[in-house]
């Protein structure tokens, strides 16, 4: 496990709002990141599909360490805003949020992310985030 | 309680999510919709904040009820998609989304919310959204 | 004419964009701008209707000087991203873009904007925005 | 030159603020369409580079056209919303937007856009779009 890797693994276990969703850390790589989040009634909206806002969270935070993975030493982001399509019904049995950095500039990093639910052996997209997450000294 | 209050209450019991964050139901009116989260570490981020993705959720699903709210008999409201921003760090003790309908269509329905915090006697807006929610046949 | 008037009636007149669509810039508050469009056929799309493209444009005018209106001496704005939704076909003699401030932080400003059309004597809401405007040295 | 394509760009010439600003349209495909707009000080901001109102319509209407391309006969699109981010100055010579549909729903689809900048031989990526389009009976 290299710094970087170690380093969002921290702040991943330290948010308490990860671990009561279910949400898995699953790979970290230069500009991107992916988080699971396995189906659980915990995370449900009212017919049993997974609420839009765990769709959501799992994603921003996707782009939010996309993003980090890019910064300068000494420096954390923050997420300014984002945006989220929800395309289809987020129904399944494993959900992957997975976080892309389009463009990082300094002040303000640009991201796109996108949530797959899994059912059975098939993956389709149920969300896509466009994010902007800005660098700031720690 | 009103068919219109009681309808909502219903649905937002039934999501497992509010339980699992501790988000209640604090007021509906048709057009707008209130639903508060107290501060706990089950939703915070690495700082000890709240996390972004329990504040976006509380205000997505006040935003919905308010669609909701005015949406014809016989139908129900699935959110299209929605952008927030985040304008300062969620710190407080009780935190309260507002969502309110800016123009109700036949197939969508534009919200505005946002999120205030509130620490002490004093609230502060946390984050604003603006929303696009369908309303289809149920 | 102040200089913060001054300033941004001078920006908005190098603005080739503005004469070539015939936009006003109507007035100039601390937080608050407006623009103005007249209809004609050279803004218009494929039904005579103003065309989305030049409501946004408007609005993001308007975002952005209300945005510049607090912004610290010797700072320039420019518009990071900004989402609009579009309640109803630009029809109208007149379109009004509103422009405010809802938080100015150091780094990003976060302002709200709305375009109204007028026929006859009635004002109707057409398109409303959210918008994130970085600070930058000039 | 297929069905499809003529409906497109008989659209595309009906719309004023297309010869206004000077923008062509390139490319038609099933779910995906190109935009050109070359520089000009007509559709330039107060610095001279293009105005994010130019960049953004050409975009809109690249998302727009191919959602329209994907529609069923006998429908037209209206562009629900969109939200753009703006990652670099738009400095060039000469700017192509492309819109892809992500997901075409029954009565939404969901569009991502880019606008790309030219410079000598260089392609940027200046900007990205996601948008929501509407499908209506025409």
């Amino acid at each position: 496990m290299n710094d970087m890797h170690e380093r969002i693994s921290l702040s991943f276990n330290a948010q308490g709002l990860m671990a009561t969703l279910g949400a898995e850390l699953v790979s970290v790589a230069e500009g991107e990141v992916h988080i699971a989040l396995p189906f659980s009634t915990h995370v449900a909206q009212q017919h049993g599909f997974v609420h839009a806002g765990a769709v959501t969270t799992i994603v921003d935070n996707a782009c939010g360490y996309a993003a980090l993975s890019m910064a300068p030493t000494g420096c954390e982001v923050v997420t300014a805003e984002f945006k989220v399509n929800f395309v289809r019904p987020a129904v399944g049995e494993r959900f992957l949020a997975i976080g892309k950095v389009v463009n990082a500039g300094k002040l303000l990093t640009v991201c796109t992310g996108e949530v797959r639910a899994l059912t059975g052996t098939e993956w389709k997209v149920v969300a896509i985030m466009q994010a902007t997450i800005a660098t700031v000294r720690s």
